[in-house]
Order: structure tokens, then sequence, then C-alpha cells
């Protein structure tokens, strides 16, 4: 069937996302997303639109859409699929600066009145959200906690690649334990008997430093801890920088800066998202160098004198964490741990040997600690010394014993959380929500 | 002890690495690394000093270092760990343009003449450098290879980020099998029963795209088959991308316009590697846009052609793959697969059902599917009715068939191995070396 063409046809207006709004003031768009909210009022509609990149207001007039798309408008369902035409506005007062006047609406997928999407502005139990969580994933607050994840990890390979480090990944499935295998998740692994999920990158970022220099790896780490903190998850994604050629100085140096440019990174790129996040952004911008450098025996007496039942040779608690940052607006970097205490690669202090080379970087208001790391043993009859302490099975480790056979240096590195971090830069109270579907020990759903 | 100073202390020369060489031209410096390779002549020794960011051809004559310290070098072991201190000339004849006049040798760790490093410039078989590994890896090819990597890895994420992609990564510990379970690996998960080690993001990453927009996952992903092919790994990085909104030619778009950039990013910042690994560069400068586009039709046609038995129906070998690739100097894309023999959540061609519109990217020279994606399903009680039909436990799919009821659109993206795309670009036979420690099914060691 065939109509005279009387007028030339409208030209398509261009498909554009959200966050392109600006440069398409007072143009006609066509909008692809989902409904987020809606009210209305009368004549009138203001149905709020996200397509992954923003949110945008939208009215829509009864008198200048006709009664047929308006009667549709005013029927959306929440998360409703749809394509939205109308002209783009500049409005300061909505949030992203844009409005748009609708013309018309196309629904792509209709959410069933009858079977609504579950997750309402009212408040909802946490248990339910993480039941929900691939849709929890829809609201506001956790794109803003997942802009900023992707930032910090954007910025911490910057960081290392801009440094001359070579990111070299490490395997997740592993022969051996690092430290005991009470933490770790067993993986029967063919006739090969039981591989184990990695908790730490390190062993292996050793031999890497030791043939291509200055390393890291950053994949996620596993810990069949027991622990049910809100610091904690069983599956985590971890960046640990190694070095040759350097001592517990050189780290402490490097760990201050890496920390330093990831927060203002986050600063400069996700202002909006702070907002949305209500975080009081003074608090991350007093993070700059120099850091407080304290040493653990300091760090014992300001615990005991603020009222800590530590005692010199006990590690810190989180409690004891906690105490330890708030008097600072930046990190602190405790360092000279009880040789005890840490782990068997720990280089100890020469002049001290009751106390190791290593250093936690605790972050401030109540988050713990955000890096920890340390000097490695390089000698080799000291390293088979302290396997034989530990009772570790000498067998497993004569590949990292052979790094001090063949060129040994002296050498260390450190590793960071990212979800720790991210829940600090964030002001979360909890880590599981800086990861998509995130696992702990009652939950690996879904 | 002092002595009356008669002229100034000399100034310490800087410490460099071997890769800043050029910025202390005629300068006396100081170089940390490992002895690569030692020839002496008479009174002439030619230590050759790496240390992680390059080679650096020294010399060292008996006249003018002394007796004593030319004893040292002409006696250094295979991979002792030294400090050199000398003088840096341009020479154009050297590898990396300079040399070092050494002045001074300091050894950090001397290797034993009694334990030699045990990889020697004679041949060795695969499995003792398989062994070997944490040594191996300070060979100049292995250098090469990882620093591709790492530049493929770097190309494929500043690709997505700058094209407005959210990384969001996806869970390794997972619930369910994407496809059965026989070639997953097993966890034991708390109290929870058992989770299994992902082998793709896929599922998570529909959530994900349905809440953030454009998003890619990019971590290990694990395969549990019984392939010794030198195309598998069970352990491998693969990177995901998915996007709302679109169909089969978007996707295949985007698929086009990574490769190319990634092959371009490395042809661009690792010319001496590709030198040292003997690529022949021609093969990778031809890999421009557009690719061209095969039907699974027209791609059996052609296989029969060339002697394959492939009937309409079947899954393509890896002989097939290599017949398919050779006619072309870029990579092909072929699509429109048999429904039946793709996965159950493959959108069919709505003009032609037994087809799905899936896609596969395949390397040219032998390298095999590069990529593998297409749209996914968008229709809730289509994808129940494939669930039914493959026999998927409907309960483990509530979640991803929650995102066909929720405001679901038409949406798709690929997943590319990284390891196979490095074999690829460096023209190296086997992908075990493509990454520093490689898991296959009879290896998990070191």
């Amino acid at each position: 069937m065939s109509h005279p063409a009387t007028t030339p046809p409208a030209p398509t207006p261009p498909v554009i996302t959200i966050q392109q709004a600006s440069r398409y003031d007072g143009r006609t768009v066509v909008i692809q997303g989902w409904l987020h909210n809606l009210r209305r009022s009368g004549k009138i509609a203001f149905p709020i639109v996200r397509d992954g990149t923003g949110f945008l207001q939208c009215v829509a007039v009864k008198a200048q859409v006709g009664e047929e798309t308006f009667e549709r408008i005013k029927h959306l369902t929440h998360e409703t699929s749809l394509r939205l035409t109308g002209k783009l506005r500049a409005d300061e007062r909505a949030p992203g600066g844009f409005e748009m006047d609708v013309e018309d609406v196309q629904v792509i997928q209709a959410v069933s009145p009858d079977d609504p999407f579950p997750i309402t502005p009212k408040e909802h139990g946490v248990d339910f959200l993480l039941d929900h969580r691939h849709l929890w994933l829809r609201s506001r607050l956790q794109h803003a906690v997942l802009r900023v994840r992707h930032s910090v990890i954007r910025a911490v390979r910057d960081f290392f690649d801009n440094d001359g480090f070579t990111l070299v990944d490490t395997p997740i499935l592993t022969p051996a334990a690092c430290e005991g295998t009470t933490t770790l998740f067993e993986v029967p692994y063919f006739d090969e008997g039981s591989a184990y999920l990695a908790q730490s990158g390190q062993l292996y970022n050793e031999a890497t430093a030791m043939a291509m220099g200055k390393v890291y790896c950053f994949g996620p780490t596993f810990r069949a801890e027991k622990s049910k903190t809100r610091r904690h998850l069983t599956e985590f994604w971890m960046v640990e920088p190694e070095m040759p050629f350097v001592d517990l100085n050189d780290i402490m140096d490097l760990a201050e800066r890496f920390v330093e440019s990831v927060v203002a990174r986050v600063l400069d790129e996700r202002k909006e998202e702070l907002k949305t996040l209500e975080r009081d952004v003074s608090k991350l911008e007093s993070v700059r160098r120099p850091f407080p450098r304290i040493s653990y025996d300091d760090a014992v007496k300001t615990l005991q004198r603020k009222g800590s039942e530590i005692q010199w040779g006990g590690d810190f608690g989180n409690a004891d964490e906690t105490l330890l940052g708030e008097d600072y607006d930046r990190p602190i970097l405790v360092h000279r741990f009880p040789t005890e205490i840490k782990a068997f690669y720990m280089q100890p202090d020469p002049t001290r040997p009751e106390v190791a080379l290593g250093v936690d970087m605790i972050a401030p208001e109540g988050y713990g600690e955000l890096i920890g790391g340390g000097q490695r043993i390089h000698d080799y009859d000291l390293l088979v010394e302290r396997l034989n302490e530990h009772k570790l099975p000498r067998e497993a480790f004569e590949w990292f014993l052979d790094l001090r056979k063949y060129g040994s240096v002296p050498h260390g590195g450190f590793g960071m959380g990212v979800e720790r971090c991210v829940a600090w830069i964030c002001g979360i109270e909890h880590v599981r929500e800086t990861i998509a579907f995130p696992r702990m020990i009652y939950r690996m759903k879904p």
C-alpha cells in the first residue's frame, strides 16, 4: 500500500545515551532505557528513565502527547524497558542538568502489574536485597558504588603501568598453601590431587620480579575464612606489586604514593557518585603524602593508653585498627611487627630480629587494614629455617627456594584488597556492596 | 679511622634501569640486575646483564678495572645478582643502542658453580622448562611474550573504558553451571554444598548490562576439559563485553573494532618484542576493518570444497577453523550457526529459527576461534522453553529469567580469551607460553 508523498519524511531522531544529553540541547532524540520512577499529577506525568549511563527526568503533557500516548505513559510499570522520543531541554534543577519533553514512547517489554519489580523505594532487609542482587544493582546507590570501583581499578592499573611495572597474572589454581591450608578452598584437580584457590599471588610475584623487574598481579583471591565481619568476603580482588632491589622504606614510599593517587583519581572522576553516596569528600581530600609512620612498638603503647588490652607480641584486632586510625585524617603506616605473628617469608630486621620488616597501612574512619606487605627473606638458609619452624613441606617450596639460589636480591611489595579500599572511599558500612555479586560464608547466590 | 681529606668524595653514580640508559649517555651509572651471559676473550670480558627492563651488553677491560675486579667478573656465574658500575656509551650495534664500560662490580648473591642455573642456552624439553617455569621466565623470549600480553590486556581495558563500558567483575565461585557440569571445577563451599569455578561471566553480565548499560568483565575463567591441544588451558583469562539494545550486527561491529584496536596497540608498543619473537608483523598490519563476514551455510560449503567432512549442522573442528582462516589476511566473522549446536540462551534468527544469531571470530594462520558471542534470548517464554529442552534446572536460573520479566531488551556480547589472542599476535605455537604459570590437565605446578 503506497501513499502519495505530500511532505518529506521527518528525519529519524538520533538514539543517544543519557550521558550524551548535554550535546543535544534543544534537539529531539531517542533514549532507550528503563522506567525508574513515575509521578503523575492530573494531566502531566513525570517519568524518570535510566539507561545505565544516567538518570533522566522527563515530562509528558497530555495535551501535547495526545490521549492515547498519555494513557500508555500513565500506566507504565517500574523497570519496564522503553524507547522515549522527546526534546531535550537544559534545566538547572534537574539532576544531570537536562530534562526531556516527551513526544512519544514505545514499550519494549512491559513489566506485568501482577508481578511487579520486587525492589521498591521502601526499606528491604539485606537478605532480601542480596537474594535479588541481580535486580538491586539497578539502584542509584549501587551504580555509584560500582562506578567508584571501576575508577579505583583503573587508577590502580594506571598507577603501576605508568610506574614501570609489568602486569604478570599469577595462577588461581595453586598446588601449595602459602600459610597452611585451613583457610583455603580445595578443588579436586584431575589426577593431580587437590589444587587450592590462591589467597595471594605473592610467592609467584617473587619469581616474576626476579625475571621481569617491577611486577604486579591483580585478580580475584579467595579465603575460606569463617569470619562474618563487615570487612570480609570469601572472594575478593587484590592487587599485589612486587619489586626487586628494595627495602622496607621503598615499599612504604610506594604504598603511600599509590594510595594517594587512587584516592585523587576517584575524587577527580567520580564527584557525582560520591555526592549520591553522601560521602564527606573532605575526608578524602586530606589523603595526602606523607602518611604518618608508626612503629608497632609505639602503636601498642598508643593502644594501651587508649584502653586496648593488647600486649606487645599480639596482633591488632579490628577494634585496635579503628582506635589507631581515628587520630589521623589520612591512612597510617604501622611497621616492624613481631616476627612471630607474621608470615614465614618476612625479612627480620637485621638490627632487631624479633621484629619483621613488614608494614600495614590502616585506613582512617574505622576501615581497618588497607594494605599489608613488607620485605621478603632473600637469604636461602634463613628461609629454609623458617619453613622448618612453620612446619611447611619443604618439597612444595623448592621452586620458591630456587629464587634464593639463583641470584637472590632484597625484594618486597604489598597487597591491597580492592573491596576494602572501595568501601572506605565510598564511606559505606559493609564490603558486600563493593562487588557486583558478593560471596560470603552463607552466600554464593545468585 | 679517619683519613685527611685530600680530594672531595666522588659523587655517587645514579642507580638506573637499563630502559633508562638513553638518558644517561656518557655518564657513569649503576645497574642492578642479573648476569645473563658472559663471553671472555683474554683480557676482555663481555657480560650481558638483564634487570627486567632490558638487556645490557657490557665490556670489562682488565687493564682498566684492575686484576682483582677482572678476576671477579671472569668467574661470574649465570644468573648471579649484581650491581655494576660503569660508563654508558651509545653503540648502534648493541641491542638497545647502549653499552657499558664496566668500572666496578659488586656481587649481591653468587650462584654456586656446583649448583648452576638449570636453564642453559642448549635445548631443553618442554616438561623440563615447565617444571622450571619460575626460572624459564627469565629468558628473552618469555619476557617478550609476557610484555605483549601486558599490552594486550591494557589495550583491551582501554578499548572498553574509552567506549563507554563499565567494568563489572563477575564472580568466580558460582552456584550453577552455564552449560552442564561436566567441564566444571567443583569446590566444596561451607554448608552451601558445591560451588563451581566460573567458565564465563556472561550470565552475570546480562544482569549488570540491564543495570549499568554497556559493561564488561575481565578475569580468570576455568574449564575442566580433558583436552590436551595446544589451544587449551584449564585456567585462562577472558574479557566479555555485554550490551543492551543491540543486535548481531552491532556485536560484530564491536568485535571487529575491538580486535583491530588491540592488534594496532601491540604493533605500536611492542615492536622490539615482536622482533625478538621473529614475528612477521606484516601479518598483523593487515588486520584492518572490515573483516570478512561469512554465514555458517557458506562456511560449510567452503569447507566441503576444501575437503572437510563437515556436514550442515556440525560444529567446526580445529582443522576446519584453520581451513576457513587460511584464505584471509585478517580474522573472519562466521555468523548464524545451527541453533542446535549453540548454547541454550542464543537468540534464534527470527526469519530462520534453525540458525542462531551467534558469531565466531576465527583468527588467520591457524589460531582458531578468537571470539565467540551473539545475541541472547530476550523473550521469557522462549528462554523457559530452551531451559526445558536442555534439561537445565529451572530453579538455578530463576534470577536469569527475572531479567526477561523486568524490562527485557535485545542484548548481546562476546567473549575473547586472552591467551589465544596473545599466542596469535606473538605467532607462537602453544598457548601455554602466553601466561606466567600455565595450568593444564597434567600440570598445576609450580
